[in-house]
């Protein structure tokens, strides 16, 4: 994590709450090395080695490298849902709402599509109850989306045929951002939420 | 790759061209260890094991294991190219071409997610040559989107403002349908290129 993409999005480092000091470096080595070669490929040596740490200190802060997995899913899960659910809720239209929580929700997967893909992609890594708990985050996180789309039905704002397909699909597009995202692009995350919102808008037919 | 999900998108086998038979089974074996347990912690005796062959038996094949992750990336992305190309230059408005184009490419990666995982998962374990190779594809496939977006605005059938960043939205949007898609879930593949099509075209401001 550079400090150009700690700023980019505006959204403060998401590990800071890790504490101690060794424990969040371990943490940020674990990101990157399941980034780079995937959880199945990566030892709790090769964790402790790019901290600049013993395997021994490594278990001092973690059991196992399904508990790394587990810590980075959660944070990053709680992250993700807090900043959707801070835009979903604000005092506004649904439109308006929807704009922001997209927008948001985009920023955040450009900015930390590091992490966002370790997340998505290792999820099956997980044991059956870490799993559990953060597939009940993911269903707070599509509440969030759901609960304003249902707002803008109900007020005539939107016209969505499919309110729990159309959920999935804007969820779907925010989350893949991490994939596609290129800090060499031509676009910033500012100017990828900006178009999403304008795109998600006209998906759930927001009146002009 | 069950014989269900054979036929669930009407798509032909995709390794089918693949001959002998043997190279065909290490190559569906491979893809299943790589999605299960990313491509760097799979060893080519994995794969062999997998085929129910010997390490020395895949050798008569393939060279290294990057060898299949590059047989692999290329044969997927021939196909969906070949899938998409065929709905977008169809004799049709460019609405009609672009629900078919969308509809085809979401079933494919419905049906073939397990493939369609790897290839886009495993993109940066790719050599420069494959990687450069596998990178053209991707334009080819951009190019079609693009073009029938393009068409579109000319003849006053879409009204888009950002066209490029419309096509990356509505391929990304496809391609993520490889992630979340759940065989057991309540939606079919075809479901699911319907729901999308009507989505896209609400995109691109199709007029009803």
């Amino acid at each position: 994590m550079s400090t150009a993409q700690d700023t980019i999005g505006g959204e403060a480092e998401p590990w800071e709450e890790v504490t101690p000091d060794a424990a969040r470096r371990l943490l940020v080595a674990a990101v990157e090395a399941f980034a780079e070669r995937g959880y199945h490929a990566t030892t709790t040596r090769d964790i402790a080695s790019r901290a600049g740490m013993s395997p021994a200190a490594l278990y001092i802060h973690y059991k196992t490298k399904e508990e790394l997995l587990h810590r980075i899913s959660r944070i990053g899960h709680d992250k993700a849902l807090g900043i959707l659910r801070t835009a979903a809720r604000r005092e506004a239209g649904a439109a308006q709402r929807l704009a922001d929580a997209v927008s948001s929700f985009v920023r955040w997967h450009a900015v930390r599509r590091t992490t966002a893909r370790v997340v998505q992609y290792e999820l099956d890594a997980l044991g059956p109850d870490a799993r559990a708990e953060i597939v009940a985050l993911r269903r707070e996180v599509n509440a969030e989306v759901q609960g304003i789309l249902d707002d803008g039905v109900a007020s005539g704002e939107f016209d969505v045929i499919d309110v729990r397909g159309t959920t999935l699909a804007i969820l779907s597009l925010c989350v893949d951002v991490a994939r596609w995202f290129n800090v060499n692009g031509t676009r910033t995350p500012e100017e990828v939420g900006e178009l999403y919102a304008d795109l998600v808008l006209r998906m759930v037919g927001a009146a002009k």
